[in-house]
């Protein structure tokens, strides 16, 4: 099922929306300057505008949304945590790490610029992210931004994303079991999806103890996402995809599928998702977004 | 003259004292886990510990100590900024950007671990910076973090250091001329440098206005690094520099000696060094280390 075929017209309304939103913002955020540096720029818009799912913008503002945050501070914020995913991609795409050609079915930022261009654009993007939420149009309140600060650099750093990445460079050289994988994934999609619904609780002054619930479900739509996508790298159609297909087994890499079979680890994310969407029992209709995320999460094929 | 051998004990002692200072954080604050990351911390240790004038902490702390700002915030706040620094210089130092073998007088990073290492553990410290200045740790004051995380990220972002680069790479297919070469270093180079008055300025609670003597002072004294810097690339020792010299002219990029000639170039930093202490005029003794910081950028060997 793709993701506007989904018969859910509540998650496609919002697929629609997001994209289109987030597209609108970052072509107004990053006007290309008279000067040297408009080659920069157009790497970012190259690598931003147009691309991807936004299944973090979309779970950040599905969050704030539930809390009663304005659409403009969510949208912000999720540009924001979208920055970094994307910075990530196009780090992770480099012919020193991955070296793929093919991003959301467009050439990577390496080969439609050059690699010094991507590694740069890379790092700018790096930091509008942090410049997006220390700005006060973000959000008049000093304590929220700062809060989103914290959350978005612990989960993309070395105790987050950058560290499953990390793990996921020693795979390639190492036998790793079923638990480090787990733990290999928890950090290298887990951490931004949990932060996309840590941002949307923050912007909506949800305590920490109040999150516990919004955690339980990242964690475990986390982890499904991921199996979901082992699962299109070993049967999936490369066209579909937007990107190269079965990457792992050929890296000799140990994944979900690899270690459980493909039977067993589609049933595995079935159970997680039934998992995170009772962790939104003692929510009503507000959370009927979150539940559609959920089950598009291992019903999508790309 | 050299770091150490200079006359001015008072500078000495200093740049003794932040060195000893910088690399006891980082080695505190960047323990190594016993994990898949492993590798990945050694790599921002091995960037990040022993290396370096320290110049840019040296500066943060100067200004926050006119301003009585406890030491231990300083530090943090200069971690935070060196780590924007570092990374800066390990992809800066990749082979598809500046090519080096040699940094600090060591094999760069991507020669001493590998490329994707290197990418990461610049990332990796691209986000600790951020980590480190949205932690209470640093100053309970909300306000106060969130205003350093700005400064930080705009200072090093496209509008910043990244735009200065790649300005730099777009040098070597183009003719610049003085008034787009002082630009490219203003944003390479002096981005930073004003980021470490600015972050000294903002732990004092100093507010924006009176700050600007702080950043005429950050101005001239960035201009004359950078000038100073291209003369150690004219005529200097690679021994004595620890990195590789004659790069720019080999690169066939415009650099203050290629357009203003060496000896006016000597006598412009010169120039620019008593202009930044004029800046200081307002202050008593309190502020002789930031001119002796000034007097030491044009003097400097490396």
């Amino acid at each position: 099922m793709s993701a506007l075929a989904t018969g859910d017209s509540l998650l496609a309304e919002a697929l629609t929306a997001i994209a289109a939103e987030v597209d609108a913002a970052y072509d107004a955020m990053l006007p290309v300057p008279d000067d040297a540096r408009a080659r920069l720029f157009e790497a970012m818009r190259y690598a931003t505008i147009g691309g991807g799912k936004r299944l973090r913008p979309l779970l950040l503002t599905a969050v704030a949304a539930m809390y009663g945050v304005e659409r403009e501070a969510a949208i912000r914020a999720a540009i924001a945590l979208e920055s970094i995913h994307v910075y990530s991609l196009i780090h992770d795409d480099l012919p020193c790490m991955d070296d793929d050609a093919l991003r959301h079915g467009k050439p990577t930022l390496h080969l439609a610029f050059d690699e010094a261009t991507a590694v740069l654009a890379g790092d700018s993007l790096h930091d509008f992210a942090f410049e997006i939420l220390s700005d006060p149009a973000t959000c008049a309140d000093p304590f929220t931004r700062i809060e989103l600060v914290r959350a978005l650099a612990c989960a993309s750093g070395a105790h987050g994303m950058a560290g499953g990445q990390m793990m996921d460079l020693v795979a390639e050289e190492s036998e790793f079991d079923l638990p480090t994988v787990t733990r290999l994934q928890q950090l290298k999609t887990g951490a931004l999806l949990g932060a996309a619904v840590e941002m949307g609780a923050i912007l909506g002054h949800v305590q920490p103890a109040g999150r516990t619930h919004l955690r339980g479900y990242a964690r475990d739509i986390g982890l499904a996402f991921q199996i979901a996508d082992d699962l299109i790298d070993h049967e999936g159609d490369a066209t579909l995809a937007g990107k190269a297909v079965g990457k792992d087994a050929e890296a000799g890499k140990e994944t979900f599928v690899s270690l459980l079979g493909a039977d067993r680890a589609r049933e595995q994310a079935r159970m997680l998702v039934d998992q995170a969407v009772s962790h939104l029992a003692q929510h009503g209709a507000e959370a009927d977004l979150l539940r559609s995320v959920a089950r598009f999460i291992v019903e999508r094929d790309r």
